[in-house]
């Protein structure tokens, strides 16, 4: 195969991202045969895990249909050309398993945080770099950090030894100005490749991926079909499309990816990826898909909209851990 | 009912662009319910009519359920603040039909005619404005004229009457800058308001509508719950959301819109929106959905790639009327 210059490097998440949208019950034919088709059709980065990373499969989080490392193992030797990536959150996964994925084949491995908590990951970064794997910064909730503290938090996880620093639109909250004022902060301040990962729920995801590419951006996430959490990330098979029409090389084979999509992905999805209620209202809120339930929960025993609970808890900042907030902020909104 | 001062005005389109999306099976009920709903979230207007605007129910384009002329009167006797709107293709929808409608309540007439076809709107311009009504000039697909083109006979539906100008996505091709350039260019050289109907083939259907009002279009085009033609068009409670975050008030009620799209209209989608291969080969190509079906038979019948045949078309520019050019460009690309 004949390979152009990339203008841009994409990483497909559905087999990750998308794990939530199938409440984590990918199969290993599924999981081959979407690896096999993304690989054909040119995906240079096809992440695979459970939606919170590896070690993610518990109660807490929701427990997988077949073990990740399998899944792993399965992928990797599946693929020809395309690098299988894992997230791993420190804290949720280890170390251990870190290895155990790049033993069985992973290339390339995204430390997750909070975006203001970078300083959980120097040693998953370090050991990654042990391992000889590609490693990326993975900045999450970043629309709820400042432009200057995101930088900051990006600027750790280069000294870390990342060596690419993705900004994550993990609510799918941002908006492309505030998307192109951070990247182009993180461009200025960086000298590793910046990343970008949105989420559909404002239907903004392009726009704000565009966006990105803009100010600099050189990795971009997408999900086939939108099988990503909640409204979906940015719909890898349009992506490529609008990038040919801009003139912009992703490297990948657009009818092939249109295949994959209709043929492969879209008979997988529970249901088809539209932006509802619930997800309008948690981008609208910037608030994690963790906190939903419990507020719709709260808000039919204070007898108040679950919306006003929630855009609160978004003013508040809150993350994932702060669940024992809802019932204060329902009871103050409902004295009101 | 206190109004504050709009920013913008939004379009509702379910009723009409959406027409499509039901195969034109709108029910009596349906209309009053869904007007009702959007009339209470404070929509100042709403479109109803056959997809294809008065007159269009017939066995080229689809026979309705229910005779539009019938829909509009209810509408217009349900809504108590919001505006009806109907489409009028002239050549599809008649004078008489235009009277009829304006009888029955309809408060705004949309003349629409192909991008550089503006010249045969005026006679229903100047009856519109006789009648007492609200009238726009609607350009469909804007993308297949240059901003030249487009601005010249934007000013001719200027200069036939027309209050506001549209730019009309129709097929879903244009990109977030194609979009500022028309728009730009239009409001340099208009002195009455401009418009933006977006379709969202490429997953641009926000981004485009906000860089329309960016340069300073006051009219969007929403459809909740993305009930339009194809991929559907700029969803009107996403957008409404979107606008709040940027302090653009465009009126209407964020929460009841919201409950609108879940609790009325979710339920009479025959199928969820998603952009499906068709959808983003379309606007890919540029390509009008009339083309899509006997592009699919050529295809098979000279065993090529039906987006093939459907680009090419695209670059040729071809027009609804046109389609006998669909077994020449498929001939052509087979001996290829």
């Amino acid at each position: 195969m004949i390979m152009t210059k990339r203008d841009l490097l994409i990483t497909e998440v559905a087999l990750r991202d998308g794990s939530h949208a199938v409440n984590h019950q990918f199969t290993l034919d599924q999981v081959v045969n979407v690896s096999k088709a993304l690989d054909e059709a040119n995906v240079p980065y096809i992440e695979v895990t459970h939606g919170d990373g590896l070690g993610g499969s518990s109660l807490q989080f929701g427990l997988s249909h077949t073990n990740d490392l399998e899944l792993i193992e399965a992928a990797a030797a599946t693929v020809k050309n395309a690098k299988i990536s894992v997230l791993l959150l420190p804290g949720v996964g280890t170390k251990e398993e870190l290895k155990q994925a790049a033993k069985l084949g992973a290339k390339m491995v995204r430390v997750a945080t909070h975006v203001t908590e970078a300083d959980v990951a120097p040693q998953h970064i370090a050991l990654a770099k042990e391992l000889g794997l590609e490693t990326v910064g993975f900045l999450m909730m970043s629309h709820m950090a400042p432009v200057d503290k995101l930088v900051e938090q990006a600027k750790l996880m280069e000294s870390y030894g990342a060596d690419v620093v993705y900004a994550v639109d993990s609510a799918g909250a941002l908006l492309p100005h505030e998307v192109k004022e951070r990247i182009r902060a993180m461009k200025e301040n960086l000298s590793v490749e910046i990343g970008f990962h949105a989420h559909n729920n404002l239907s903004l995801a392009m726009a704000n991926s565009l966006a990105a590419i803009e100010e600099g951006a050189t990795r971009i996430d997408g999900s086939i079909r939108c099988l990503g959490a909640g409204a979906g990330n940015t719909q890898t098979e349009v992506l490529v499309a609008v990038l040919d029409r801009l003139g912009i090389n992703s490297g990948i084979d657009l009818y092939k990816i249109m295949d994959v999509a209709e043929n492969i992905i879209a008979p997988i999805l529970p249901k088809p990826q539209e932006i509802t209620k619930d997800s309008l209202t948690l981008g609208y809120a910037g608030v994690y898909s963790s906190f939903l339930l419990h507020s719709q929960r709260a808000a039919e025993r204070f007898n108040i909209d679950s919306r006003d609970i929630l855009i609160e808890l978004g003013k508040h900042k809150v993350v994932g851990g702060q669940e024992d907030m809802i019932l204060d902020v329902a009871a103050e909104l409902a004295k009101k």
